[in-house]
């Protein structure tokens, strides 16, 4: 469990302070990740926020559990929107805007919605509290700041089984093994549909790290087959490869994304170059990371270093198909806004935690990738995690060594 | 690689035909398993079928690897729903039910898919095409028996690694390395927009057997934070417990969903009766599953059994909590209709996988949960797994004895 004491009370009123500036009547959460914020439970219920109203937690299963785990204080039993109509009724809220999560909740469940609370508006209210989740507390920031320290399990496994002849899909099985053990919980939280990830990662070797395959990735691997075409595959790596995992780390429910390289022996020129100057666009992005600076001003500086260091066509993809972002924002789920992409005018403030991810592709060399977690501070950023900010070359007796 | 070939020509045609008799003007998919199972890839794409016209596929991204891997000859690219738009023109559709995978689709695509499809009715047609992929192909059926057969690399992780002092969590980490490492696909793909799983399933022990957390599981263990409050968690086990573990088996797309309970030592009189009672209990769902049956017959065949032999009051949970279920179809999803829960109608057919998970719960033993996948065959069905329909005595020196 994350330690200090979370204010459950001050994140509820905070939300229905965001519910009221945006004429919003009342919210409906029942995501988990948002329950667990708001809540301090993830157990499946329905939270109810009226502004200037006692919130409810109605539980649709386990109330006993619900009870005992949420700071809400006010806990009833019932599935259902019928359930939710009532508690509206008894705040005396019969009609205006009504939030819900629509940018997860499925459209069927949307359109049952609409009937059921056919007196109101039905809107999205997620904008509000992912606006609010961006901005971490203390408490969070420790928590994260632990999570990031889950790299290291990967690191060592990488140094104790990267060897010539491992398959992807088996240096993947230790990674996991290590990560469960470190305390991992097992799965990475993300507000997606058409989407998931393999907990340890998107794992690729040598050719496999220059193709762009499956969902939402860059650097994505290539999969076990064409039904999950992304994450480890088969292929057994080679002395001289490049191996590449870029893995969300959840430590009781909040997340670092990390991603590093390593090289299977010695790396050639070209590699130490791309090392380098992977670590220089990344240096580029965290000088950019200040309150007050916007979201596309690090997209703005890691592409500007990417040109000046002659990269730019290999910046995030190549061939005309390059991510368009930098980084994201993360915590209680792995993408959290703000993207750091063109255009994004999200004002960059203190507590922000941002995950910077600068990758180089060419079918040349493969893919140089480095990501690493900062939380925005007073006078800039701090790197969370713990592992050096470098590609690696493995030797023979798992030794690693950091190429500067 | 699943073996065989498959015919997708055949099951767009087919689903061309399911539209056609509900009055669908058109279908567009997005979801990955929708489109790798009609187009085979699941490369991001929209797939528009045109009940009498050519299918076409537009890659979102990565449209090499969509070309390449897809059975439907028109690929073309483009991103947004005015690509659609122009597809459904150039096939003179211009109006009518266009049908969207509205169980999934969130509601903000939704909206944004009702104001770009104006001149649509928009409707779900995901029903249509998950009635379709109830019924597997010979193809498909192999590769669910592959897939069952993943499970005889967890039977052998509790023979290596079942010992008392070993954490939940440890020992899912034991499972995730056999299973990566056995070609697993790392995760487990679902409908949900509410619920995640960790690829080892659920991993419970002890006094954990009896608590109902979390999500839509019934033995669902209890996590190792209220964040994420359900799967292994860091009790360490010790002589004498019941441990089970309940799990998806993704292998190459296709699952299979298996249960077992193992005990640490010598039974008691207690647990070899239960262990006895829940394979009755099995053992009567499947004398119940055969073509013209319907959904709820098989619900009804168990909670009958239970009922004879005394136990219906911890069947499928306890204290009023009891899951609405004895089962459930599956395929290249874990959850896949029919629910074999009362009052379901759906009649069984040939061809159709479901697995079958009888349980039994109480704060007296913990539970005891017997999961296995069938193929509902001509006469009657087959057991897909080839792990013994048992539980589970673990000896000191690694040996598994049925109870019997």
């Amino acid at each position: 469990m994350i330690g200090g004491h979370v204010d459950h009370a001050a994140r509820l009123a905070a939300f229905a302070r965001g519910l009221s500036e945006a004429g919003i009547s009342a919210a409906l959460i029942s995501q988990p990740q948002d329950l667990y914020y708001l809540s301090g439970t993830a157990q499946p219920c329905n939270l109810v926020v009226v502004p200037g109203g006692e919130p409810t937690l109605i539980a649709r299963r386990f109330a006993e559990l619900a009870r005992r785990e949420s700071a809400v204080e006010r806990v009833i039993e019932g599935g259902g929107f019928a359930a939710v109509v009532r508690e509206l009724e008894r705040h005396g809220v019969t009609g205006g805007r009504l939030g819900l999560e629509l940018d997860v909740v499925p459209a069927t469940l949307y359109r049952k919605a609409v009937a059921a609370f056919a007196t109101f508006e039905v809107v999205d209210c997620a904008p509000i509290l992912l606006a609010q989740r961006a901005i971490k507390d203390a408490t969070e920031i420790a928590a994260m700041r632990a999570a990031a320290a889950l790299y290291e399990a990967v690191h060592d496994t990488m140094a104790a089984h990267l060897r010539a002849g491992v398959a992807e899909h088996e240096l993947a099985g230790e990674v996991l093994r290590a990560l469960r053990r470190a305390g991992h919980a097992g799965l990475v939280a993300q507000r997606r549909w058409d989407a998931a990830l393999q907990p340890e990662g998107q794992l690729a070797s040598g050719p496999n790290l220059a193709v762009m395959s499956g969902g939402p990735m860059t650097v994505s691997g290539v999969g076990l087959s064409r039904a999950v075409p992304f994450g480890a595959s088969a292929r057994r790596i080679r002395q001289g490869d490049l191996v590449n995992i870029d893995l969300g780390l959840n430590l009781d429910g909040y997340h670092a994304d990390m991603a590093r390289t390593y090289v299977l022996g010695e790396p050639s020129h070209l590699v130490v170059e791309m090392a380098r100057v992977v670590r220089a666009v990344q240096d580029a992005c965290l000088e950019a990371v200040r309150p007050g600076a916007i979201a596309g001003d690090v997209h703005a500086a890691g592409l500007g270093a990417a040109r000046e260091l002659g990269v730019a066509e290999i910046f995030q993809g190549f061939g005309g198909e390059h991510g368009p972002y930098v980084g994201h924002g993360i915590g209680l789920e792995l993408d959290e806004p703000p993207v750091l992409g063109p255009g994004v005018t999200t004002v960059l403030r203190a507590g922000m935690v941002l995950a910077l991810e600068p990758k180089l592709l060419s079918p040349r060399f493969g893919a140089v990738n480095l990501e690493d977690d900062v939380v925005v501070t007073d006078g800039g950023c701090e790197v969370l995690g713990t592992v050096p900010r470098a590609v690696f070359g493995v030797q023979a007796d798992g030794s690693l060594d950091p190429i500067l």
